[in-house]
């Protein structure tokens, strides 16, 4: 028999953790009226607490085990390590026949982790492909998944019906449901997202070192070198999380950063002048495209 | 007999090229009131007519000669390259006792070109540290240099009225000046702006390279990529000026950059989670006091 999945709209979704990724998908789902009822869970009360008063949560708790008993949908919106440990505990916490999503951002370890679940719970990979400089349910916005696109990564064991419910979920918070395989994703986020946190914070370490002898290099920095190092004002949490599960995939693309540098620097040092304005021209002419 | 500078307010300031920066100047002076006449240069009679049409120039003309002879104050605000072309020209054009400023954004292959000007003639070196994307006299705005670092770069041989002269400009527009020897100018922008372009090219670079394989990685890039490789936008042309005029200081920067990047990737692949966690707080720390 092909397990069955309840319609969205009759469905209990159990959050886990309430920050800006949990708090918002919360916040969406109430404000779109999408599914029958939104269970907050969090360790803390004071965050069970702004997301009851938002409206954001029907039911709040800091019991996992109380939290999860009645869920249909169950989300994990921890960070990707706590993710990690979670999903090596909340099996036998979960009823037979509910879907269970991650929206941590790197892949791999999840969808590993997730082979082991008991066969009557149903797992999917997700990632979200979205997110600012703040964190907390302070940060949280019942808009911050509209129009971005939203990876779903379904297992070999995750029945159609659990894609299904998956994938309507993410629509009904506005994002763009992509289906892609955990290896691929993993390295498309490295190029995408992580080798610039990467650059980021060792163009913002190269830079302290070279103030520690001449201070006021600060006072020249400008909006380019802001923009240039903006990423390296992220959660130092959630960089480690992020580094450390995808840690293959970031040492490929930094060596091929490596090694586009110093071909860069060996144009600018043995090179013509036309053959480094080619280069640019090349790099500019494509990065023009990107809005 | 110390030579005599005019009050600014008693000057002609000739402008030569009416692009961003240029343009910028002229429109700022005109709306502050700040001199008696601003005389624009340019190649193009159509780059005149825009400046004109705003009143941003009292007088227009293709000809640096007719342009130039009447200045108490002349402006090269042509690209760096063509600047020390320039500077290498003008000479017998300029009045005795005018004042010669530019506003490349490299200073010591510009304060040694000046070096050979007549010593009739009074030069500084200028770069006020401000600019956007857009280039061109469209893109000018009489704010562009409101609350920005001007730097200027006297010669032992400049005159101190004349860098009075050069510094009521600076403030009259808005700027904050700020007294620098070319030297330490150079090595200052190679880390705070120079090397941030060069980051921001390389990381284009590689995502391209990347991208010829799987093209798809492009769909997941968002604000974060684009923050840091906005600076691969910029102009080639102005890049190519910059980085050749500013080889050495560049280089050197590279390279610890090149290095830093070696450290955290060893971090990341043989160092334990505390450790790199602790290495992106430092960074994350100073980046945050960054506004």
């Amino acid at each position: 028999m092909k397990p069955a999945f309840p319609d969205l709209s009759q469905a209990t979704v159990a959050i886990v953790g309430l920050g800006l990724m949990g708090g918002s998908l919360a916040a969406a789902l109430k404000q779109q009226h999408a599914c029958r009822r939104v269970v907050g869970i969090a360790r803390r009360q004071a965050t069970l607490d702004i997301a009851l008063a938002h409206g954001w949560i029907d039911v709040d708790t800091t019991s996992l085990a109380e939290g999860l008993a009645s869920a249909d949908v169950a989300v994990l919106a921890t960070p990707p390590r706590v993710v990690l440990q979670q999903i090596r505990t909340v099996g036998p916490l979960l009823p037979a026949g509910s879907l269970l999503l991650d929206l941590a951002s790197t892949k791999v370890d999840i969808v590993s982790a997730m082979e082991n679940l008991p066969m009557n719970v149903h797992p999917i990979g997700g990632h979200p492909m979205c997110g600012k400089e703040q964190a907390g349910v302070e940060a949280a916005d019942p808009y911050l998944y509209r129009n971005r696109p939203f990876v779903l990564t379904p297992l070999a064991r995750t029945p159609a019906g659990a894609v299904d419910l998956a994938r309507a979920m993410v629509t009904a918070v506005g994002a763009r449901p992509l289906l892609l395989d955990a290896e691929t994703h993993d390295r498309r986020v490295a190029w995408a997202s992580h080798l610039p946190h990467i650059v980021a914070v060792t163009l913002m370490r190269a830079t302290m070192a070279a103030a520690d002898d001449d201070e006021d290099i600060w006072a020249l920095t400008a909006g380019g070198f802001r923009d240039t190092t903006r990423l390296a004002a992220s959660s130092e949490e959630m960089m480690t999380d992020i580094f450390v599960t995808n840690r293959t995939e970031i040492l490929a693309s930094a060596h091929q950063f490596h090694a586009r540098l110093t071909e860069l620097c060996d144009l600018l040092e043995n090179g013509d002048d036309d053959t480094l304005a080619r280069y640019l021209h090349e790099v500019t002419t494509r990065r023009r495209e990107i809005r």
